[in-house]
């Protein structure tokens, strides 16, 4: 349908695009990946065993604090240890309820075309969720986000082929009251992009307004919702040691509608988890575990991946930093944990910098091969974030992309493919060495898809880019931005289900939306 | 030395420094580097079986031209096919060349304290080299370089204790006249460096002359600068298949007098080597083997590194392309080859980008950590390159410093330690789950070394480094960039060897220098 919109589109106004017969740029075309290296493995055996070794500890003779009075019935009922909030559980237990979880599951959004795999190799890419501002090249300043913003973001988000699934708010609209919120964003997000939604596990409420609005514009019965996962929440457990009521209540609404979880502890090295990464991987695989495993026993068989977000601070403000060395070795450590538990893995795209900048960069990339190297499956934030996941910026979105697609790319078996064609003895022949291999037919007849086409970055000499204005990155980032937004058209959804949305959201705001002292 | 020079150098200006007690800002140490990650190896043992049968096939079948008649004559020599400039060689013959290189030897330079080894894991960074061009944030203008350019720079070699050997010229000084160029930047980098030097094959007396000043800068007689590898050349084949005359001639020069080589062809895919990258790989091999052979025919047991300079074209230009996904798997495919032929590996840190933006870091990200996955041994223009190459841009170089410097952390064991102490449960028990761990003991033991310090990098939230000016990375960069060159202090240097450098130098002006019609 994707493909079917865009070449319906450019009918219209060929005059506005450029020679790629009809698209803004030449993208990767979408469809799954699959992560074809080996990951990099820091721990040997015995290291993997002592954090879970370390894990198990503090699952048993720690616990860890469930502020939520279902959460506490169902561990007794399980025959964990319950002592006020806290819950120790023994490690049979646990490993029992893990190897209930599957190793990978599908993710199937309103349009089937964009179903994804969570596991088994795969490499899934997601927005930028949840900064609180914003930040672009025409304000050059930070504020609080609007629904405009939100909505322009979600237009990238599908606009990309590289990104796979949307991420929470890609920007929290501040401009929208907290009870309705939830209503417009998702109303926005599932118009304006057809790719796997997201649910805030914030109050019962929003998860199951969330949880209709995505069986609604699926088109589903809600025996169809249930018998496959359509959509994700996300939840951070408040490190250390404790899970929320609404997070906890979130997951296991999700779950009982055969949704799936992720559960992310926030383990800051240094501040809310110990100074040495392997204590606070050790810490962030207990917090993550104790919820999986209680999810486990709810919902066997129900779609869990653990979530990593392991990083340092910085010791001299006590602000976390990103896309640091510790924090690659932390998620390397995290991916091999997940596969000692035959869980998936989410990691994230990161940085620290306060402008699309040489150090955003720099620090985006770093995190993005790190995800890469540990095996994740789910990259969250892997366009769009800045300042820590406190600015969300669309020209860092349109640049990230392009380190995105070049992964994408770089996973391709045919680069490296060692076929007599490929080794070329006799082209080499051919050209001699008094030749070149711009005119051989080998080349000629591999040209147009031998390499990487970048969109954003630009590869002419400098004389030809001066000549041209000069343009730095993140100028001709925001170009792309504007062009993509102002041309965006809404992927197809028949007109009774969107009405049938429209009318959920406006029958839920006049109720009141969901309360809001959460 | 270069400790001590450090602090003598703080006591004169202490007011001039921070609170980091004396140095402009805290570096990582000087000191060796070990890469302890296992390769990314994209190919299989078939394919690395493709290869080398591939480029042995080259060898014999093809041949490779030698614009030098003493090369033809040692092969000749040797027993391999002459006809005319054309040398085939058997891969009995060769692989029995190769068996002599060693896989890893050592580098002496005049501090011995800055020896360094190549080969065994080791991971070593050297500055941009030979871009004939300058930019700066000063500037803002792409001009001829000069020697006050070439030297400031040079002075950014020796300040980064990450920077492990002194490139070529770290930009072309082309208002020294090409007679004795080689004179005056050979004098600024024994005297402004003590690290590891880099002759130019660009003539008998161009590098009979730097062996001279080598030998003379060490304080060394003929037999002890022969006795171990105290410089090195680097040469480019010319592709496809040919090698001229000066550069076989430089390699020949160093080896008789027992100092290093690195044979390094620039096999562009799709424009001089075949448009596939397994194909472009093959001709990059045949062309580096059939030198290291010869070298190794002539001087067994002599130092030799391969070399890889295989990207792709952008094809929309066919002007190169750096950083790209198919350079990264190129050059892991060529560390696999290294591996299989027992030979260290020479890559690059590299970009297309034409200003120090988030283009360069990212094309210069993925160029570093595709030779930390390839298994490099050196790592040519790690710092300060722009433009594919042709302009070196000193901000580039300060944050390119950044990412060796996380590099470099990222490849300390103690990262991932998993010991008793670093699990952690004891701590975790204290803390429980209402506490934070900024105060707990087990931080306050480890935390100022705990994590990666940055120099460069702004990891203050958006407030404080707004209200100090907003100061994005390559403005940070230029003003680290200006405060190391103006208090720069050369490291120590024996007056007697520093007036038979400056006589060398002089006499050999008088006589003319070099011929300049090469």
């Amino acid at each position: 349908m994707t493909d079917a919109a865009v070449r319906r589109r450019s009918g219209g106004r060929a005059g506005n695009r450029d020679r790629r017969g009809g698209e803004i740029f030449r993208q990767q075309p979408w469809g799954p990946v699959k992560n074809i290296d080996r990951p990099v493995e820091p721990l040997g055996e015995e290291g993997v065993q002592a954090i879970h070794d370390g894990a198990m500890r503090v699952l048993e003779e720690i616990g860890v604090e469930f502020l939520n009075d279902e959460a506490l019935a169902l561990f007794r009922q399980a025959g964990c240890t319950v002592e006020g909030t806290n819950v120790r559980m023994g490690r049979d237990w646990v490993m029992e309820m893990l190897a209930r979880a599957p190793s990978q599951f599908t993710l199937t959004p309103r349009n089937p075309d964009r179903v994804i795999t969570v596991g088994d190799g795969s490499l899934l890419f997601g927005n930028v969720s949840s900064p609180p501002a914003y930040w672009d090249m025409t304000m050059r300043t930070k504020s609080p986000g609007t629904r405009v913003q939100c909505a322009d973001l979600l237009r990238l988000t599908q606009h990309f082929n590289c990104m796979h699934f949307a991420g929470g708010y890609p920007v929290e609209p501040v401009d929208i009251h907290p009870s309705v919120r939830h209503l417009d964003v998702l109303f926005d997000k599932l118009t304006i992009t057809d790719k796997v939604p997201h649910a805030y596990s914030l109050g019962a409420e929003r998860v199951e307004d969330v949880l209709e609005m995505v069986r609604i514009a699926g088109g589903l019965t809600e025996e169809a919702f249930r018998a496959t996962p359509r959509m994700y929440t996300n939840i951070n457990s408040t490190s250390p040691l404790k899970h929320d009521t609404p997070m906890i209540d979130g997951c296991l609404r999700c779950i009982r509608r055969g949704q799936a979880v992720i559960v992310t502890p926030f383990t800051l090295a240094g501040a809310m988890a110990p100074v040495t990464m392997a204590g606070a991987v050790t810490l962030s695989i207990a917090e993550a575990l104790s919820a999986i495993a209680l999810f486990q026993w709810v919902a066997p068989g129900s779609a869990c991946v653990l979530g990593t977000f392991t990083t340092n601070v910085d010791m001299t403000s006590g602000a976390p930093a990103f896309g640091t060395p510790e924090y690659m070795r932390a998620t390397q450590m995290t991916g091999q944990m997940a596969r000692f538990y035959g869980l998936p893995l989410r990691s994230s795209g990161v940085c620290t910098s306060n402008a699309p900048d040489g150090q955003a960069m720099w620090e985006t990339s770093n995190s993005l091969w790190a995800a890469v190297q540990s095996g994740t499956h789910m990259i969250y934030h892997a366009a769009g974030w800045l300042e820590g996941g406190l600015i969300a910026c669309p020209e860092k979105f349109v640049m990230d992309c392009e380190v995105v697609q070049m992964i994408q790319r770089y996973m391709d078996p045919a680069i490296c493919a060692t076929g007599p064609d490929e080794i070329a003895v006799e082209a080499i022949r051919d050209v001699g060495s008094r030749g070149h291999y711009f005119g051989a037919e080998h080349t000629r007849a591999r040209y147009e898809t031998a390499f990487y086409t970048p969109f954003v970055s630009d590869w002419r000499n400098f004389e030809a880019w001066s000549a041209d204005g000069g343009v730095w990155t993140q100028e001709r980032a925001h170009r792309l931005f504007r062009r993509i937004v102002e041309e965006f058209e809404e992927p197809p959804m028949d007109v009774a289900i969107r009405e049938e949305l429209a009318e959920f959201v406006a029958r839920r705001k006049a109720e009141g939306g969901a309360p809001t002292d959460y």
